[in-house]
């Protein structure tokens, strides 16, 4: 292969040069220099949800699902209860996680083509005063479905339950106001719509919160309370940070400042979005969900009717090319992703279609 | 200041412009060529401590604590009760984890300046035959202490008993033999004597003991058993893998070979440390340890008596210098430490002491 292959996933995803060159520096973890990055890292992903005046982002090594685990560990009480809401994979690993803490849960389920509906959030919460906690994945990247965010907080809000939100891959391109969004915590990861590397999440979590969860995490590692502590003691990690993986963060941040902010970041990927569906349109591909239900971060695509087409080597031919497209993760149908997210603009996805074109030309003709 | 500092810290640490380098690539975690890197990460980290015959490695997210907390949290049952061997921070840490988790532990101390003692190990296992685990830490960073990892298997063994080895500080220079010493798993971190950068740790965990592990965590995130079993069924991680990381430390094992292994690590990291200790004498400091219980690896110095030396501004003095020195984790003593690891050899000592020289002068003369 010429050159890096061009990554169509959800994260890890194609970076700028940029944020991998700011890997190239050593820090000293305890180094006023990285102190001062490490403040610069959580003021500016608590700006990017505006949760300045309520809000206190927690930084936590490893991937997203050890923020969710922490958020969950933290922040529900063994006398709590948890309402997960789950169209996809990532809602029931949030339900996992739970049943292995030992936390009371209780999942409510929609298919995985079907939004979440907040009026059986709300219901589900008078059903049962014993809820304390409601658990919501934004955009459910299994099928790249977008769940009704605002809805459901008023909803959870409404009846004064706490809101977890699983914004992973959706963090830094689909807005998220704190100001006027009541959500008890936001997670999130580095290398998704923040177009960072991968190595780090982060809790943005609601202050009043944080101070009652002193003790309540099992676990020494996924303690968002002391992780917490550690920051606002003396500005450093408790545990060794992956210090490179913060540098590309904090220049991935600068970057998305200068792009515009998360609105621009929306604008570049939705163009990505339309298009990649009108030129698989044309190839004779479907996307799997509704278009009023999609997000434009990843999408996902049927195979093709009465084509031959099997995955490995549909992935293959790309990967020869150039391109590195994403498995599909779903329960029923034969499906692929194509992430929109990511250094990448539209040219970047018309080079796509074409490679895909070609493909399908080299693989013989339609049945 | 002009170019990076050099680190004199345990980790993260000073490392190769080329292990920096590798980081400049993004990576498909599902890739074939990532999967391949993945293996390569994994062989070559059990042939460190020649564990191929009888352990798995299993790398995962986070800093070396969650890796120790990981194993702790897969190895021990509840039904199980942990020795904990503590001569300083890190040994506490454990204690502390296992409290967390509701492990049944015992907490074994020693002074800081004292090596753990195996007949003692040997009595307190005699003692109670609830205890199934056994914890150590090989060289206690708190200090720089080596404690006698080859007695207290022995010991261990010979009762019966499993040993949980943290090695995070000694793993790639001070040789660990999983054929002739027998340790149930060893923990460890890419940035240390491996001189990767942070952003993951690893365990290498016996095959049959990582069999009979299904369950035991109560952490989907810290869940060695099914992390090892990812890998096992397709090469590729659980959950998003830090993969500039991943690249950055396969390429410090390669020049880890290169090198001639650890023991050519070790010879330099003795070097550097003769180099600084007899230098440091010179100019007044004293070693916190006995040389006898001292490893190579990083070096805890009493403040000079009779200079009015406080850390903060040596610090500082040293660091507008170009040098970062780290400071003391110890209960009692007041002092500082430096580490003689990281990709650095006698002749960056020699400018260090120079440096240090420079700064005592500038502070006026001793008392
Ligand atoms: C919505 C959502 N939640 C959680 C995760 C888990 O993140 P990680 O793979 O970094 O553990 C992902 C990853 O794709 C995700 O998309
Ligand atoms: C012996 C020992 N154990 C555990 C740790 C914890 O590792 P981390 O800071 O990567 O969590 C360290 C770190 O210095 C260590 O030296």
């Amino acid at each position: 292969m010429n050159g890096d292959p061009i990554l169509l996933t959800p994260g890890p995803l194609t970076t700028r040069l940029a944020t991998r060159q700011a890997m190239l520096r050593d820090w000293g973890s305890r180094d006023p220099a990285f102190v001062a990055l490490t403040a610069e890292l959580r003021a500016r992903l608590l700006a990017v949800a505006q949760g300045e005046a309520t809000h206190a982002c927690v930084p936590l090594q490893g991937s997203g699902t050890f923020v969710v685990e922490a958020a969950i560990a933290t922040l529900v009480r063994p006398a709590d209860k948890l309402l997960v809401l789950a169209n996809g994979a990532y809602g029931e690993r949030i339900a996992a996680i739970a049943g292995r803490l030992g936390r009371p849960a209780q999942v409510l389920r929609w298919p995985e083509d079907r939004p979440v509906e907040a009026d059986r959030v709300a219901e589900a919460l008078r059903a049962d005063p014993a809820l304390t906690h409601v658990a919501l994945v934004h955009c459910e990247t299994t099928t790249g479905l977008l769940n009704p965010l605002a809805e459901v907080a008023q909803a959870v809000a409404g009846a004064g339950r706490h809101l977890l939100l699983d914004a992973m891959s959706s963090f830094g391109a689909i807005g998220i106001d704190l100001r006027s969004v009541p959500v008890t915590a936001v997670m999130a990861s580095a290398n998704k719509c923040l177009e960072g590397v991968p190595g780090l999440g982060f809790a943005l979590v609601a202050r009043e919160a944080l101070g009652r969860a002193a003790g309540v995490s099992p676990s020494l590692s996924l303690d968002l309370h002391e992780q917490w502590l550690g920051f606002e003691k003396d500005g450093q990690w408790r545990f060794t940070p992956p210090v490179q993986v913060v540098a590309a963060l904090v220049e991935a941040l600068r970057q998305l400042e200068a792009e515009g902010g998360p609105a621009a970041r929306l604008a570049r990927y939705r163009e990505n979005f339309r298009t990649l569906l009108s030129g698989m349109r044309r190839l004779g591909f479907e996307l799997y969900l509704d278009e009023a239900v999609q997000a434009p971060i990843i999408a996902t695509f049927r195979m093709p009717r009465g084509r031959p087409l099997r995955f490995a080597s549909f992935y293959d031919a790309l990967a020869a090319r150039g391109f590195l497209i994403y498995p599909g993760k779903l329960t029923r149908a034969e499906t692929f992703r194509i992430g929109c997210i990511g250094a990448l603009d539209r040219r970047d996805f018309e080079r796509l279609l074409g490679a895909i074109e070609a493909t399908l030309a080299a693989s013989g003709p339609a049945a």
